[in-house]
């Protein structure tokens, strides 16, 4: 994941947060990257759990508050890197808010597709959306973790 | 998820682990349940945080050495719950453990059917296999973790 400062949305000194680029199917979709070469969730320290527990905190209360999320999806599954002969797996989480009802922004309607069940992931599930709305979810999501700070 | 005596793989005060009983596409896969009312991942305390932790590396060794799982993918995700009009979710994890090589085990042949890539689950990926291999499964998982402590 290429660390692109327009779309990042929270930066502590163990994480960072950035808008997933290619895929809005769920509006406010973010990839969580630890900031730290670890390769797995069992080698992450007491510190870093901590960590990511107000990252946790700080991201569901702004999705929330940002686009009305209901509920919310965290995996860390670090597959692709296991394509790779040598692979060099990095902690990160893939966040997916979830919605009940349509959200309106930017002139374009979110509707969650399959709310209540496993969210879509097939090659043709992705919602690609243009880099001024990628800037525009990140300006939300930021404004509004600035209030909450 | 039913709370089944035979399929326990791991009880803390915070946390246990059970045998999937539907499905073991994923050798080992397992469903790990927080022992405490909280509905998501958010509101969980740091002591949970670490406990979970504590779970993560032991069912991660546990089940490197019991099957010769290559890396691990957790998942919490609660959809289900928000099916039912006033939703009562309940944090647990999805662990699904992948594997590079196919695994042999009580005469039966586990191949991780598309390793380095997001888990199968759509309805016909699951596969069932009989109480008594859920139960051997469980027994091995329990045994190497007793080795462990």
């Amino acid at each position: 994941m290429k660390f692109d400062k327009e779309l990042l949305v929270l930066e502590t000194r163990q994480w960072y947060a950035i808008v997933h680029p290619d895929d809005q199917l769920y509006l406010g979709r973010l990839v969580v990257v630890l900031n730290y070469p670890c390769g797995r969730l069992s080698r992450m320290h007491e510190s870093e759990y901590l960590s990511f527990r107000q990252v946790v905190y700080m991201l569901e209360s702004a999705l929330s508050a940002a686009f009305g999320a209901t509920m919310f999806n965290w995996c860390c599954l670090m597959n692709n890197a296991y394509q790779e002969e040598n692979p060099q797996p990095h902690v990160h989480w893939h966040f997916r808010p979830r919605y009940r009802n349509p959200v309106e922004f930017e002139g374009q309607v979110f509707t969650d597709p399959n709310f209540g069940h496993h969210y879509l992931n097939g090659p043709n599930d992705k919602r690609a959306v243009d880099r001024e709305t990628l800037k525009k979810i990140a300006h939300r999501i930021r404004t509004v973790l600035q209030k909450q700070a």
